[in-house]
């Protein structure tokens, strides 16, 4: 039975030659990794016409968060390590390429850098080059069984760091302090480390989207919104709840919490095979803008997540496409009041049919506005 | 008084000027944040004809790690924000440079990526497309006062987290829990954040470069290596020690350790304003040469610091050029022996005149063997 690994290159593969190339060249690390199991700090991975090569070297830019492979690769791929240090390894595959025999090679456009892409043309002059676009990045949207389970196991990560911060006290403690509670705790429960930089906003800071972390403490009567996300094995999942500190929140504080609440609701439950990106867009952003937050809104209120946090599908006014079963997903809504905070709520789901149940939650912390 | 990021494009605009183009378009995060004093995520600086422009929008892929501008641009540099959600700076920029009336165009060729490369030159078909090359960063290089200024306070910061954790008890912590525990103590401190990730390497694992910590405990008799570092102000630095666990060192230990502070004390001793970096290198890499560790030394000895980690100059081998006044490096040497472990001792300095006594060493922590 061949590895998953080999399988999805195998896929990638036969999208290249239909497209009329040969070979192709793999540079971005996510896509490396998603094709190989593995990603060594720059690595390159040939796709070659009569075998797979992953070429990797030490890089004089990757010191000192240098590593090796973090995985095994599969048995049908050949390791290339560079013999002399400094070299490109996008550069070297490309001449192993046309060492092959390959006349043309599918490079990834909107990863490689022109100073690259000429150097690749120079030591492979007779190589046709040609751009293998988002090809790997398609691949990666519909995610398997496996992979789904990464992101459960990251988002149960998530929830419990987030559930064991609730239990302290927060008053007077600062947002920086918070955040890193948070990835130490994210790093307790097994995670490789946080998925992204975690946010967190006391007061006037609360419901900003990638809010970073200052010295404000947390005050009575505070919004305070929280974003953290796990990683595991790799694969990136994402929370955000936003709660109020004190006993009794204001009226203000409520209205706002109910109406992010009902559009962040009405987004999951666009979540359906079929469903237009843009529809479910919309079905949460049409919640907000009735309400009169027509100013300011984010410009997705969703995004694909897997080996990256912000991967394909954008759920965007003016995206293109429709969900997939097997497609995991956050949908994050947010308001943020200029001066007063706001409220953000985000969960991580996976789009499933309705005869399997509708969304599946991976990040099951509740959405109730929790007065701590 | 010119502002100190104008007085930067000025050099960068006389450089552009002189080889042959008429403006020009910086896209790397971190020299854009140079030459401006603030970095929107995704934000490109046109050097135009006749204003400089910083264009930013907000990107999809930003979310959630979003901020806005972390500073205040100077007066001079006029702001100019996308209207539309999506769009691509650099692209928008480059069709405001024709609207300025350049005729040529300098892009930063080992930054942008083919497929910008063509979207520039799609919206502004009339504009010749050349490379800037790396003169941003070769402008970069020599700090000037207030730069090493926060490179100094940055290395305090990691002084103080790296001090503190040897006052505590070791043995049984994780080398997860020691890193992080290190890096809460950095924002402790007052860091933006930690400078890299922070490498906390135990037993058979101490003395790797980048070695990412694992859920190995610290040990009676193990080598414990550390790296860690503090961003300040954008500023980044680095320091790394290695320690010993019990009361008293192996011979071998002793030993080992004895000759990477020799390797790392030549090294430090050849940072002379005039010097080759490859001399710089080769001094540190001849202590451990001759003591017959060939095998698996690194490729660079030290490197430039900045606001990145890794900067120009290198300090290897095949390196070209020579040490000025005002250059921050490290020194980093070190052995690791497969299976038993090994020693790094890593500085941050910064190049001064013997007339002014010589390297300035910004982390102070003592390089003695310690025992805790």
């Amino acid at each position: 039975m061949p590895e998953v690994h080999e399988t999805r290159r195998a896929r990638l593969r036969d999208r290249v030659n239909a497209s009329g190339s040969a070979s192709a060249l793999v540079t971005r690390p996510a896509n490396v990794r998603y094709l190989t199991g593995v990603a060594p700090p720059g690595a390159a991975l040939l796709l070659g016409r009569t075998e797979d090569l992953l070429v990797h070297g030490t890089a004089p830019g990757t010191s000192p968060g240098a590593a090796a492979a973090d995985g095994r690769p599969d048995e049908a791929l050949r390791i290339h390590t560079l013999p002399s240090p400094g070299g490109d390894p996008a550069v070297a595959a490309a001449g192993l390429a046309a060492a092959q025999g390959a006349d043309s090679l599918a490079v990834e456009e909107h990863h490689l850098t022109v100073a690259r892409h000429r150097a690749i043309g120079s030591v492979a002059p007779a190589l046709r080059l040609a751009d293998v676009g988002g090809a790997v990045e398609q691949l990666r949207v519909i995610k398997d069984e496996e992979e789904i389970s990464c992101l459960r196991i990251g988002a149960e990560i998530a929830d419990q760091a987030l559930g064991e911060l609730l239990e302290s006290i927060l008053v007077g403690r600062t947002e920086r302090h918070l955040a890193l509670e948070l990835e130490r705790r994210l790093v307790d429960h097994g995670a490789d480390g946080p998925a992204f930089r975690t946010s967190v906003g006391t007061g006037p800071h609360s419901g900003r989207r990638g809010h970073r972390p200052t010295d404000r403490r947390v005050e009575e009567g505070d919004f305070l919104s929280v974003c953290l996300g796990a990683t595991y094995h790799g694969y990136r999942c994402e929370i955000g709840r936003t709660f109020v500190i004190g006993t009794s929140p204001a009226d203000w504080q409520i209205e706002l919490y109910d109406l992010v609440f009902a559009s962040q609701r009405a987004g999951r439950e666009a979540l359906v095979p079929g469903a237009a990106y843009r529809d479910v867009d919309r079905a949460a952003r049409q919640v907000l803008d009735s309400a009169g937050h027509t100013e300011g809104l984010p410009e997705s209120t969703g995004h694909g997540v897997g080996l990256e946090i912000d991967e394909e599908p954008q759920l965007a006014p003016a995206a293109m496409g429709k969900l997939d079963a097997c497609v995991p997903v956050t949908v994050e809504p947010g308001v943020h009041l200029p001066g007063r905070g706001g409220v953000r709520i985000d969960d991580t789901l996976v789009v499933r049919p309705e005869a399997d149940g509708g969304p599946e939650l991976l990040t099951i912390t509740t959405k109730e506005l929790l007065a701590l």
